[in-house]
């Protein structure tokens, strides 16, 4: 029997999806085990397995197929949406020039080597040109999938990252944020300033009992170890594949605080992943539906979970039987005040969960008016200061601590930064629902159960993959859309009433 | 300017190369560092890159670019060697059916599944009937190939792990070695008898302090961390890539004979990847010349450097301080025992070098005559003991001690065999050509001091590459055809004369 147009088009899929498993793989084992020189052979494996998928993708019998198949519709809704996803997948891989794609890439090679040496030197007028041509070849990349798509420029980027992401939602949510930010700010760090002040805990920390920390924190999060590995690498991350989530920290060997932080958060990542439905593992529809979607996973376990009271009542002795501690600043108290400390920061990755809004609201604006050409590049650390300025009441006295620290436009990843703070909205509204679901999580959070809230999830999220849209996953899962209400509340609860 | 064919060629074959590569690093974590649930998806993505490179490289354009650069061939040698090099690849992977590919692929799985259990159950009978399909799978493709390549259908086979290689030539080395063999075993056990015996090293050796010790004879012999890894896998391998080698080896605590000498041969393998010529990294002619080569590099590490009894009094003081040994047993004069013990016994694996070739040629007779049709598979058992006795006077007591014992045959690994005795052979003729060139090479040995013995290689095999046959590498470098000359003067020396 002739296999149909979309039995085919699944055929290549599975293909593109090992290449892109492979890449992942790959990819960490660059970051964790890969001697240095190792490196020149492994860009090009990366170079060759990319182009080979491309090629794959864009094949011209994919076109073919992709019509026929649309033109009978499979009759699973799965199908129908896995059909979706394929067409998807296909559009942005052929919506723009192979010559400007390949421009762009160079640029941001450049660029990013460039904003390596910028940043230490706090060199913003030697970034401009090669920053100036990254933004000239995003613009022409943007316009062009923007044509297609039926969307605005920086939409079109974005949808890169979050599928369907409307600035008209966006702007509503963050000018709230931004309306309610400031006075909240305020009146957190004046609350706190009468607290208690935090007690350092005393080092060193060896690597080895805070990477056994973090795996027993891990085994009670719902990490499985037969489907997957933590490793050390200089930036922490989340790669491998569902079957095999590889999850990686970095340790001081002078605070034990941020590595066991960053393995949960990776770890809410990873439990996503692993989550997703098994029998749809190799098609698109199978996947993660986006990152905003992704951040809310690590997110909630991170911020909404791990750092909530009542874990933290069951990890102050863990910590303590960890690093045999001992005296008051070892105490649940103690390591709450630290875990929930706000205070106006330059540093977006240094950011607590209230003020880390600000900085993406921040960015989200300056790069969307880069992108519409209604700000000048060359005017970007003033806008920068001044953005800052009205959302945290602070400027950076350099452009280091200014534009220049994030790698995301030099590198090219420009409309992601909006997908963090979404991330942050829908981790509060969904785990403010499962919560009301299942009343009894917060006190099994206390005793380190996490198996009621990662049922949850797994019902209300991971198995739903790419099967629907991000809005319709929340709203399926908490009655409606994404809403600053539960994050509002959230912080609210957390650092103003008790 | 429009690319040359041979230009289109080089880039497909780097293509090739990086899908390679990337097997090569997925088969590596695949064996040190994947979680158990992970294998499912590894395989998918092993299939795929096995099959995007097959595809690849049997392409219809490959075979007009192939015959238009041939009617011009390139001026420079090597690029005429790296042309020839791509017709031999391509001929391989282009003269048999694919189906019959995939029939022996399916029926070698079914069959090494099978082996793994009959081998513990001493069920010859049980594994006839899967290793009769493979065996008429195999030579089935024998014949195909040899039709092609114009050779015997044994030669046909060895063809893939030895370019070139014809039993005629083999057949003579081995009845050499195969006449002077009993005898001289003879002696040496006899001999040894009279010796001293070797005094047991008491253990625990815990195993990091194995790693360490190995770790540092790495660094002695030459192996370049900055281009490779040491890791451990139930089964040691050399993978990964030229410019990225990955070594493996197990340890057992009550034992660290075996891990020291096993991390010195795998280095033996990984400084010829490493010593490979790098401007042809990504090209057939850069390539490691075959098998017998690739185990001449690891043997003569092993075999002829490092159990020398020069080096064994380099190496005796660091196995004390590793250790914190201390007495007799810990004396170089046992260590020197221990590592040059010679006794007849039923397992390859676990042969030493003097009687490791009766294993061999035993192998390469019995497999010959099963391709050939000249013996029946029902028959092995009895023809395996009679052919032991003949060679090393004795008889396997059971299958799982005889016939069953390697994974060779079950897994389709058919006219590999010969090449360990091929490379023993060469082994010894060079090293004993490079103690001629370079008479210091013992005391330098002595003093942990390899870099003069490795220089001698990279010139004279690694930076060849693919350029010659491996009996031009050994023409040119050793001024002689392969023969049994050195290896049985370097035994005689060796185990005899002191």
């Amino acid at each position: 029997m002739t296999p149909s147009a979309y039995d085919r088009l699944t055929e290549r899929f599975r293909r593109l999806n090992a290449l892109t498993g492979s890449r992942g793989v790959l990819g960490w084992d660059m970051a964790t085990m890969m001697p240095d020189g190792g490196a020149e052979a492994r860009a090009e494996q990366l170079e060759v397995l990319t182009m080979l998928g491309h090629g794959l993708l864009t094949a011209p019998e994919v076109s073919e197929w992709l019509a026929e198949a649309e033109s009978a519709p499979p009759d699973d809704p799965w199908d129908t949406a896995n059909l979706r996803e394929m067409r998807r997948a296909h559009l942005h891989a052929t919506c723009v020039d192979e010559n400007l794609v390949g421009a762009l890439s160079r640029a941001t090679s450049r660029c990013e080597m460039r904003w390596r040496a910028a940043r230490p030197d706090n060199d913003f007028q030697g970034l401009l040109p090669s920053l100036d041509e990254v933004l000239r070849l995003t613009r022409e990349v943007a316009e062009h999938r923007a044509a297609v798509l039926g969307c605005s420029a920086y939409e079109a980027l974005m949808d890169e990252y979050e599928p369907g992401a409307r600035e008209e939602t966006i702007d509503a949510l963050f000018d709230d944020l931004a309306g309610w930010l400031p006075n909240t700010v305020d009146r957190i760090v004046e609350k706190q300033e009468q607290q208690e002040s935090i007690l350092p805990i005393p080092g060193p920390f060896p690597q080895a009992k805070q990477e056994a920390l973090c795996r027993r924190l891990l085994g009670l999060v719902g990490f499985d170890f037969a489907h997957g590995r933590l490793d050390t690498s200089h930036h922490p991350f989340c790669g491998g594949v569902p079957d095999d989530v590889r999850i990686t920290t970095r340790y001081r060997e002078d605070d034990f605080v941020q590595s066991v932080m960053g393995v949960l958060h990776e770890c809410g990542h990873a439990l996503y992943e692993r989550g997703l439905p098994a029998p749809w593992r190799s098609q698109p529809v199978g996947g993660a539906r986006g990152m905003a979607l992704h951040e809310s996973q690590s997110l909630l376990i991170e911020m909404q979970a791990c750092r909530s009271p009542e874990f933290i009542s069951c990890l102050a002795p863990l910590v303590r039987e960890a690093f045999d501690g001992d005296g008051p600043e070892w105490s649940e108290a103690n390591l709450r005040r630290i875990y929930g400390h706000v205070q106006r920061s330059l540093i977006r990755v240094d950011a607590d969960e209230v003020t880390y809004p600000a900085h993406v609201i921040l960015r989200y604006r300056l790069e969307r008016a880069l992108i519409r050409g209604d700000l000048q590049l060359a005017d970007l650390p003033g806008a920068w200061a001044d953005g800052l300025d009205a959302l945290l009441g602070i400027r950076p006295p350099d452009d280091r601590q200014g534009c220049l620290q994030d790698i995301h436009w030099p590198s090219g990843g420009w409309g992601y930064f909006p997908t963090y703070t979404l991330g942050a909205l829908a981790a509060a509204q969904l785990f403010e629902r499962a919560c009301a679901d299942r009343p009894d999580i917060p006190s099994e959070l206390g005793r380190g159960d996490f198996r009621g809230l990662l049922g949850w999830l797994r019902t209300h999220v991971h198995q739903r993959a790419s099967f629907t849209s991000t809005d319709e996953v929340l709203r399926d899962a908490t009655g409606s859309a994404l809403a600053t209400t539960a994050f509002k509340a959230h912080v609210e609860r957390r650092y103003l009433v008790r």
